[in-house]
């Protein structure tokens, strides 16, 4: 089952500068792989990481996240996903923000 | 790792009204069981599900939610998890409830 | 516009326990009031509170909890919201909870 | 107050396709001002949209998408909103996911 998910991990406890936390995760999406051996497609935001890849690659990737952050420090980590899947039709990360761009 | 979760899926697709659709992915989550046999603690609200339970068990679950509301018909789901863990303490919904009310 | 909200807020850089800041908002969200002078309807739950009232009540209660949660000395805050509107009919946050209790 | 927020909009019972009514929030967003009538800061991505700007111009930019997209037909929009904002410094969009570059 291919996703189209959005991840925003929020360290609590580390203080209010989290963006080595943030980068550590980025760094664990980076190295994730499919089952047929593909990287996660990503694309890095202002609020969370975009990513495109099967279901348990991507779950897999979070829950290294949870535990790469845990491990820096952080005692405690609050994190926001939403996950997108579809079987009329596979729809790419760049589709679907173009299919928006084309109709404005 | 335990977690405590959030989950909201929302079901595209199939008009206006999906009780039946979050209906059916509350019986996947009170079927669901954590590694040593025990149900994952649940509590549905106005706008999704809370759920404590293993990490494993609690994503195994939401993923088994997609499939079966895909299996219903809806061909598109947009969901929003929200996931939180600790390692200074173990914390139960019941303690994060009570601890904000204490306070108020 | 009537709606139904779920709030969580997410103060950072003041440690790992956020209690008595949440506390601080849920008690805005009780003061808060509708333009007929009723208060918004509430559940507090593990990883949010639920609120429903009018649109601008419900918005400027939010931001007055970003104000009383930075007042309290927290640097940063990370909010997440869901909002959900219909024009079709009225539904109660009891209704949404009793529509997917009937069908399970 | 300066946030930082992203916006996914989510229309149900108008189908699978709803990238015609994301793009009329799009359309809304663009021509927002802020209270020194400056345009809010926006970037569109594959699940949502993020947005910089006063607190009061994007809430009411936020506001007037479910009013539009509403007018468009939708009966019922389910909408996630994470804002932040912060008292120790003003962060920009593009700071943001500078500062988790430069760690990776």
């Amino acid at each position: 089952m291919n996703v189209i998910a959005d991840l925003c991990v929020v360290p609590m406890g580390v203080g209010v500068s989290v963006s080595r936390h943030v980068a550590a995760c980025e760094k664990v999406l980076r190295e994730a792989r499919n089952a047929d051996g593909t990287p996660l497609k990503l694309h890095l935001h202002a609020y969370g990481t975009n990513i495109e890849g099967d279901w348990d690659a991507v779950f897999a990737a979070i829950k290294k996240c949870h535990e790469v952050v845990h491990g820096m420090g952080a005692p405690r980590i609050s994190t926001t996903i939403k996950v997108g899947t579809r079987t009329d039709r596979r729809q790419t990360m760049e589709e679907k923000v173009r299919s928006v761009e084309e109709k404005m």
